[in-house]
């Protein structure tokens, strides 16, 4: 069956409509140290084998199913967390069917195409969940701030970006959008502790201290992008990261009210079981 | 760097030199509810943890190495444990860089290439590890049990295995190939254990009783294969699978070993600390 209604209004609190953007959002009014609907890291630490066992289970059907999808997009600034997120998080899924996309500066070959070629390459099949490290956002962002493509673009490529995603979902491939948001200051501490930990210097960039300059563009940029494309069919969410602990809880617990909104359902079974059972008792 | 030289005799003991199969393997003669290397199944829960975390740390100096990869293949009869290996030991690593691959039943577009063209598509990239859910060796086991290349092909399509697998570790892939040995009275067990839950209906298929019949034209083609194909290069491991416990910790162990003897390496730093410190210590 291709799912029952959604019903929000059952769970006793949504943490999607408390971080949900919408049109009126403002990037530095959202605390980045704040942790909304969680009592603390110990509640957190406590609720955490629970959603894993949820999830795992409602991956399954959905992977039973086999007719709709999942997509979760991460965006954030470097050390946002994305690549932990994806350590600490997505572990709670079956890597059967799971897929992990990390988009980094296109290829020749990707930037001879349209910027949603090398996305459409790698959204996820039926019954699957996709992850994206960065996604189509990134030329809505880190192109504008650079300055490779002119101002008056961005509108169309919204409109690209909107139009795609409406028909992703109404493909049945449920979208989920999160923006990290670290402070400027967060940022600085990681990458000094980056500095300071040898086994981390291979994914240190000294152009990441250069891009530090244009934190406001790129604050600008993300407010922009996340007003304009934060829609009905697939909602932005502004996670606040600067603690990890919270980062991860809140992305686990967004995947976990998505999928029990999706309430994917195994197929009904054709089995003949008495039948089978006798043919296998049967045998030699 | 390219790796140390590996010293598998810094290991006190090695489960790879106890499952490893030669050209004298007798499936028959291999207990499928043994358990070599370990004393039962408390011990090999307790090894759990400090495994997973062994392995999480090798796999990060692989894909910052970023030169070599792995390749683990799984290959098994129905029911033997492909997909719960998956669940319980690929969840130790992690998602970022690992691909699951699952081979099933060759498309029209596939069979009108080459055998190894869809298997080659999915390889692993620099850095990355790859799992293979069934493989090349379906081209040699089903497609021969059920009679869709003639006998006097076999000994084309092993050499063909041989060189292929040769190739993939002379470019720095690390193959790792383990048969999930089940006993034909296990496989029945696991059969009527998913008739009686009806949240397994949906991964039972009639064919896999029908399958059945040929249990011992598969072993043949299985021990054919192995002995074949269990080079120096790409040795075959076969694993005792009746025990879901051993067979979780023996690949997990087998993974480690091989990590171990790959022995990946950070890349060396080139970072100039000081001066990236103080450009950060200096911004506004």
């Amino acid at each position: 069956m291709l799912g029952a209604v959604p019903s929000v209004a059952s769970l006793p609190t949504s943490l999607r409509d408390a971080l949900r953007a919408g049109a009126d959002l403002e990037l530095a009014a959202v605390d980045t140290r704040s942790t909304p609907g969680i009592g603390g890291k110990a509640e957190a630490a406590a609720a955490r084998g629970g959603i894993a066992e949820r999830l795992d289970e409602l991956q399954e059907r959905l992977f039973a199913e086999g007719t709709r999808s999942l997509l979760l997009i991460l965006q954030g600034m470097d050390t946002s967390g994305k690549g932990g997120t994806i350590r600490h998080v997505v572990t709670a899924l079956n890597p059967a069917w799971v897929d992990v996309a990390a988009f980094k500066k296109p290829t020749d070959e990707e930037l001879a195409h349209h910027f949603l070629w090398r996305i459409e390459r790698r959204l996820p099949g039926p019954g699957g969940v996709t992850v994206f490290d960065r996604s189509h956002y990134e030329d809505v962002l880190v192109v504008r701030v650079h300055g490779l493509v002119p101002p008056e673009a961005l509108p169309t490529r919204y409109d690209e970006i909107d139009a795609f995603e409406r028909r992703l979902t109404e493909a049945g491939t449920t979208v989920v959008k999160c923006m990290l948001h670290i402070s400027r200051s967060e940022q600085k501490e990681r990458l000094l502790a980056r500095l300071d930990d040898p086994t981390k210097h291979w994914k240190f960039r000294e152009g990441d201290i250069d891009e530090r300059a244009r934190w406001d563009a790129y604050q600008e940029a993300y407010a922009d992008a996340i007003r304009r494309c934060s829609t009905d069919v697939a909602p932005w969410y502004v996670v606040p990261a600067d603690r990890k602990w919270y980062r991860n809880w809140a992305i686990a617990q967004l995947l976990l009210e998505t999928l029990e909104d999706m309430d994917p359902r195994y197929p009904p079974s054709t089995l003949d079981v008495p039948r089978l059972r006798k043919r296998l008792a049967d045998e030699r």
